[in-house]
C-alpha cells in the first residue's frame, strides 16, 4: 500500500472528572475563556473560574452555532487588541466554541480579521504573526475539534465556508470529561453523536486513510452503533455518556489526519442553504455514501466489512434503522430535495475539496 | 472511570515504500546513522546514503542486541565529541539500534556517558544539556521503539537495566516500511512479532490503559493473531509483512503511553540471567499473565473478552496454541525454572516498576 502519514500531537485527558487536570495544564497562565450562551446558567463558567482563581481575564460567552464572519470579526479584533492580557485560550463548549477559539489562536500582524480572511482565501498554509495556545474542553460528544487542527469559518452572506488549518492550530491539550455532557438535551446528543459517526466513517472511505486512523475509526463506529440509541433514551447515564465521549474522541483522532469526505462535502450546502444542523446534514446521507464507497477499493472494503459484514444492503439498512430510530430521516426528499436536485448536489460535493478525499470519486 | 492521559507526538509514515519519505523528513540535515552489523551486507547503508547524498557524516553499524553500557560508552562519548558534525540521528534497525540511538539523543554537559548513567540512576526526569533529534526506521516488526520515548540500557555486569525516558526522547518521525522487513529470518520474525503481541496485551492489563491505547491494542492483537503464524510460513509475503508491521506500530502506540506490565517485568531477569531473547522472554508467559489479569477489573475484562471471548481457559489455550505453533514453549520448566523459582520470579517481577503497572497486583 502507498505511503501514508499520521501525526497527532494533542495531549489528551479523558475520563469522568478529568476537568480536574485543567489547573495543572493551564500552569498559571492568563486565560481568555471561550464558551456558549448557556454555559453560565449551567454553572460552567463559575466552575472554570473556581478551578483557575484569578487566571480567567476575559470570557467570551456568546458563541453561536456555525460561527460566522460577522460574529467572529468583533470578537477577534477585541481579542488581539488585548493581546498582552492573555497567554492561553480555553474553549469550553461544542464545535462552535472550539472552532471560534481556533480562529482566535491565529493572530494577524494588524490584528484585523479581514487580514485573516484574506489569508484563508488563498487556501495556502502560513505562519501567523502572533499565536496563542488552546486547551479545548468539549461539552458535546461529536465535534472531535478538540483533537484536530481544523476549524470551519462560515460566511452566510456569501454562502461559503473557509477552512482554517495550520500547524499552529492543533490544541495543546484536550480534556474530554463526560460529566460535562450529562445535561446535553436529546436533540443535540443525537446530532452530535451522528456527527462523530460521520467523522469515523468518512475517515474510512477516504483516500488518506491509514492503519492508525482505521484503528480509531473502527473502534469509534462500534461504540456509536452500540451506545447512541440507548443514550438517546437514557440521557443521564454516565457510563453511556462516557462511551459516546470516547467514541467522539476516537472519531476525531481518526479524521484529524484524513479530513472528512463526501458526506461532509454535501452537508455544507444544506447547512448554509437550509439551516440544517451540521450533525444531521453530515449523517442522513451515510447509508447512501456507504453504497457509493462499497466495492471501490479492496482494503477499504475490508475495513467496512469488519464493521458491517459482507452484505451491502444489510449494512445500509443497519445505518438507516439507527438513523430512523433516532428520528432522523434518511432520504433527500425528506429535506425537500428532488431527485435531480440531490444528484446535482452530489456532483457538486464530489468536486469540493472534502469530496475529492472520497474513494468513490474516480 | 478515572482521569487518564494519552499523547504521542511522533510523525508516523507507514506503508511499503515509505522509506522514500526520508529525504523530505531529513530536510538537508547532517546525519549520524545508527544501524546493525548485517545492514551493510543487505545493502541498507548504501541505500540510505544514496537517498541522502552527502548528508550521512558518520555510520555506527556495530550495534549489538540488548545494548550494554560497556558498548554504549565509547559510542556515546565519540558521538558527543563530534557534536558539531551532526544535526540529526537516523536509526535503521531493530529495537537495539533504535534504543542505542535514543541514548545518543541525550547529551550530558561533559559529553561523558558516566554522567548520563548517574542521571538515569536517580530515576528522575531531567532536561539534557545537549540534544539531537531522531528519525527511527524499524527493520523488524516488534519493537515499537520508533513511536515511544523509552529505551532500555542494559548493564550485564551488574545484572540490571536502566530505563531512559524523557520528554526529548520521542522520535521526531518514524518510518515503518515493510519492504525493509522482507529478509528478516524466521526466528527473529517470530520473536519480534511476539514482542509486539506482548506490548499490546501488556497495555490492556495495565493500570494506565485508556480508550486511545485500548483502540490500538485491540487492533494490534487481532492483527498479530491473524498474521504472525501465516507470516512465519511465508516470510517473503509483503502483504503479511505489512500487516505485521502495522500491528507492531499500533502495539507501540498503545504501550507508548501505558508502559509495559508483568510479562515484561518477568522477562528482564530471564534475558539478563539466561540470555533468553527479549521477544521470547516477554511472551512465553502471556497465557499465564492473562490468567492473572482475568477477573481483576470489569473494564479490562471487557476489552480482553472483546478479543478472546468469555472463557478464560479457551483464551489461554488460544495463546498457548499460537506460541506452540511458532515453536515457543510456554512453561517455566521448559526454561529450566522450578515451580518455586518461577513463583519467586513472579513475586520479584510484581515488585518491579513495570510489574506495578499490572492490574493483577493488589
Amino acid at each position: 500500500m502507498a505511503h501514508r502519514q499520521y501525526r497527532n500531537p494533542v495531549s489528551i485527558h479523558v475520563g469522568a472528572g478529568s476537568l480536574s487536570a485543567l489547573p495543572g495544564l493551564a500552569a498559571g497562565r492568563r486565560i481568555t475563556l471561550v464558551s456558549f450562551p448557556e454555559a453560565r446558567g449551567l454553572g460552567l463558567i463559575d466552575r472554570i473560574e473556581a478551578l483557575l482563581p484569578g487566571q480567567v481575564r476575559a470570557v467570551i460567552e456568546d458563541v453561536r452555532p456555525n460561527p460566522d464572519v460577522t460574529q467572529l470579526q468583533p470578537l477577534y479584533e477585541d481579542f488581539w487588541r488585548r493581546a498582552n492580557e492573555h497567554e492561553l485560550i480555553v474553549a469550553l463548549g461544542g464545535g462552535s466554541s472550539i472552532d471560534t477559539a481556533k480562529t482566535l489562536m491565529v493572530g494577524t500582524a494588524s490584528g484585523r480579521f479581514e487580514e485573516l480572511l484574506a489569508l484563508l482565501e488563498t487556501g495556502r498554509p502560513f505562519t501567523p504573526a502572533q499565536h496563542r495556545p488552546l486547551i479545548a474542553i468539549p461539552t458535546t460528544a461529536g465535534t472531535g475539534s478538540e483533537v484536530t487542527p481544523w476549524a470551519t469559518v462560515w460566511h452566510a452572506e456569501l454562502q461559503k465556508k473557509y477552512s482554517l488549518h495550520l500547524d499552529c492550530t492543533w490544541p495543546e491539550a484536550a480534556i474530554v470529561d463526560a460529566q460535562l455532557m450529562l445535561s446535553v438535551p436529546r436533540g443535540v446528543t443525537v446530532a452530535t453523536g451522528l456527527d462523530a459517526l460521520s467523522h469515523a466513517l468518512e475517515s474510512i472511505w477516504n483516500r488518506n486513510a491509514n492503519p492508525v486512523s482505521d484503528s480509531f475509526a473502527v473502534s469509534a463506529v462500534r461504540d456509536v452503533l452500540a451506545c447512541l440509541l440507548p443514550l438517546s433514551r437514557d440521557l443521564g447515564n454516565l457510563a453511556l455518556r462516557e462511551r459516546m465521549a470516547e467514541a467522539a474522541l476516537k472519531a476525531g483522532l481518526a479524521f484529524s489526519n484524513t479530513k472528512t469526505a463526501l458526506a461532509h462535502s454535501m452537508s455544507y450546502e444544506l447547512t448554509l442553504g437550509q439551516g440544517l444542523p451540521h450533525g444531521i446534514a453530515c449523517s442522513f446521507t451515510l447509508p447512501l455514501v456507504l453504497g457509493l464507497a462499497w466495492g471501490k477499493r479492496p482494503d477499504r472494503d475490508a475495513v467496512l466489512q469488519q464493521l458491517f459484514g459482507p452484505d451491502l444492503g444489510a449494512a445500509q439498512q443497519r445505518l438507516r434503522d439507527l438513523l430512523h430510530a433516532l428520528d432522523v430521516r434518511t432520504e433527500f426528499a425528506d429535506y425537500g430535495l428532488s431527485a435531480a436536485a440531490s444528484q446535482a448536489l452530489i456532483g457538486r460535493a464530489m468536486d469540493g475539496p472534502r469530496g475529492r478525499n472520497f474513494i468513490g470519486v474516480a
